[in-house]
């Protein structure tokens, strides 16, 4: 039960990785098909999309069911309401006492998860295939139907404080880069932490649960994704009788604010006596997916070419060949409803100093602004990338945290199932266009990155 | 009509200078009562407070209107929407054309103004005291007619987005100030500007302008403050005929957001080719004198003690004799709903620069930590701020300026009335304390401060 959160910051920090990860799960590859994953999808009446990911290697499903609300559809003063909330939708309904829903699971030889981002909430299970209906009766259920005791909503926040202390507050890391997201993110709810701040955790009201549940949860915010051993055919009898019978709510668009511009640098640092080794991050605002999607493609070969393994860019320069890191990356995430991220991380070796390597970063990036990229890279990027895809196919629960996640941020299944075709259309002038637009020192785009030195505290000397 | 909004930033950022500013406009010191102004005070049946402040030296009065809104109250993509309404207000109601308010102001020999802050909107006007009750119609028309043309609305923004340029986008001090306090107020309201974000002031829709309107203008969220040569018997009959008719309307709290704690220092820099000389900012939130009435006093009293002229100690160490800056100022602003902001800033001189001026300023930061103030200079910083506060009451506006905001801002009539005394128990030990509490540099109080360098632009070197 309290085990169900694990994923919520890795995929908000770290998605285009996690992205990545999911990918490889299995090795067989397969010739590249127009569609990767043949998903089949319809809508009932009352607005639910349903997509299926029909794959028979074994008679097991992964059923989810996403929501299009996360943490950047809050309240102001309410931040982390959308996480806590995913806490509460294991704590009964009228027909289930608190924690029935994942003993049931584990009783039927399956196991379930839930997760929050910034623009989604996903609850899912793995289980036998012909406990799928059952899972549906209950999922369906607690869409409408949850009825937590008082006493568990002050319990809850407990739970979720003790939660945020270990993994940011105690965290130097975690800390580090909840306050370097909430300067980057001016303006706009990326900039706060899903799992909330600790004061506006400890200041909700039961009042404001119940809102949060009437305005999001509902059968037309929701999307329900299954992979595995069934076809459409097989679940839509199950669908009709289950999610079939609820009835859909009005809505308000989600809205996201924009991010003005910003034009002064911003450098961070923060001393921890638990942190050994200094190192640093470099954050950028890019464009995700949903935003500039040509220009999102470009950038994944972009991180493909510059640090994906030890003979890219920049691993190969600064850790193996002219030694001056102990570990360097960049990593480009485009899945979200508004803006992607770009991170340049470094930790420097014993003889340099974070400054210096940044430095040599970006000598690094301003040879692909000048001199572009080789075309060989780039064929050679397409390819590990659609392999990866294929890979995924196999694979139960990656494909279907693959099209919720696309779905609650703005793509489509179309999006998905031809990702692998449109990913060998970047050319090396398209990388070297996304180098020079997004990363170039002089003219930021949308605003200037925010550099972040993280460093031992230093030995107090006395005066 | 284009000039009435030049008050609001300097209100924002220098609200402390500003009311200091306010109380020198008339010299006649006379001996300190219990009751610095002998305001008189009553408020209606439908909820808007009065607030009398005699003045019999001419007939003539300054006529205010004060409502409980400002940009901190904004709904989240609507920023700078309190400033654009203010500018509509002189737009014309069900019975006045628009312009008409003001050139009726003006036609009578008066003038009239406004403007904007994080807290509040004001609507003033001064005339000879015989106008008073046509001042009262008219502006009691416009709390609940409003009625400006749609044609009105859409101009309007050009000439808001107009002054957002010439005062921030082209200014690069303005600019960076601006940039500063959306980096320290994370999660919190005052980190956006008054004006308004430019993207969200073109996308104001009609709707929202007057849907505005309707949450927050009404006789029990405003307050009439007048000063000058009336008495409360004599107001009290025009009030009932005019504010006295208007209907209550009911209101949400206003609520504000908690800034999380922030431990990471924070730097930033903006090089401009318009700057000549480099300087510096160092921005700290600190409570205001709602928030912490006592620690507010003593602040202010170290502000004296710091900075409040060329005897005070930065200047007089800092300038005259170590000769290591061309300006130096430390200011405390404590009038605020939420937090206050201590201000730290700079200009070094030419052989010097700004780090090694912060330094030298923190050295003498820490003497007041460390040894503390004289009594000396406690009592003569109470007997100034005291003198001012007695000069004030002989001006004419300052008065009506001073109570408006204390009361649109958490404070009382007694607050301002008892000032005078409440500044002089301010004792040496307590000037420590505060400089302890909220200057140390390693123990931040709430966040570490904002350090911001602005430099001008480095010529650019050939590759």
């Amino acid at each position: 039960m309290l085990e169900h959160k694990k994923f919520y910051e890795i995929l908000y920090k770290f998605s285009s990785a996690f992205l990545l990860l999911l990918f490889l799960v299995c090795i067989t590859p397969t010739p590249i098909n127009a569609k990767t994953f043949n998903a089949e999808s319809y809508t009932l009446e009352n607005g639910m999309q349903v997509v299926v990911i029909p794959n028979h290697r074994a008679p097991i499903i992964t059923h989810m069911v996403w929501y299009r609300v996360g943490a950047a559809d809050e309240e102001q003063g309410s931040s982390g309401m959308a996480h806590y909330f995913e806490h509460l939708m294991f704590k009964g309904t009228q027909k289930m006492a608190p924690g029935e829903f994942s003993r049931t699971v584990k009783n039927l030889g399956g196991n379930d998860n839930a997760f929050t981002g910034q623009d989604y909430t996903a609850y899912f299970q793995s289980i036998s295939v012909e406990h799928l209906e059952k899972l549906m009766q209950m999922e369906a259920d607690r869409m409408v139907n949850l009825a937590p005791p008082e006493a568990d909503f002050i319990s809850e926040k407990s739970v979720v404080l003790e939660e945020r202390r270990q993994r940011t507050d105690n965290d130097p890391k975690g800390l580090f880069t909840e306050q370097m997201l909430s300067t980057l993110f001016v303006n706009h709810p990326y900039g706060t932490p899903v799992i909330g701040w600790l004061n506006e955790i400890k200041g909700y009201e039961w009042e404001d649960v119940k809102s949060f549940y009437d305005n999001w949860y509902a059968p037309n915010n929701a999307i329900l994704v299954i992979s595995g051993d069934v076809t459409l055919d097989q679940i839509k009898p199950m669908v009709a009788k289950t999610y079939g019978q609820l009835k859909p709510k009005e809505f308000k668009e989600r809205t996201r604010p924009e991010v003005p511009p910003l034009k002064s640098d911003t450098i961070m640092r923060l001393e921890h006596q638990s942190i050994n080794q200094p190192s640093f991050q470099k954050l950028y605002i890019a464009p995700s997916s949903t935003q500039n999607k040509k220009d999102s493609l470009a950038l994944e070969i972009l991180q493909e070419i510059m640090s994906s393994g030890p003979t890219t860019r920049l691993y190969k320069s600064l850790v193996v060949e002219q030694k001056k890191a102990i570990s360097v990356s960049f990593s480009y995430s485009g899945s979200a409803l508004n803006y992607g991220t770009m991170w340049i991380s470094g930790a420097p070796a014993d003889d340099v100093n974070s400054e210096e390597l940044i430095a040599l970063i970006d000598t690094e990036i301003e040879n692909v602004i000048a001199n572009g990229v080789e075309e060989s890279e780039v064929s050679s990027a397409i390819q590990r990338l659609q392999d990866q895809a294929v890979f995924a196919r196999d694979s139960l629960s990656g494909p279907a945290m693959i099209f919720g996640r696309a779905l609650t941020t703005g793509n489509t299944i179309d999006d998905v199932e031809n990702w692998v075709e449109d990913i060998a259309t970047v050319t090396k002038e398209d990388v070297q266009a996304v180098a020079k637009k997004y990363l170039s020192k002089d003219t930021p785009w949308l605003r200037s990155p925010v550099v972040g030195f993280l460093s031992p505290k230093k030995q107090e000397v006395a005066e």
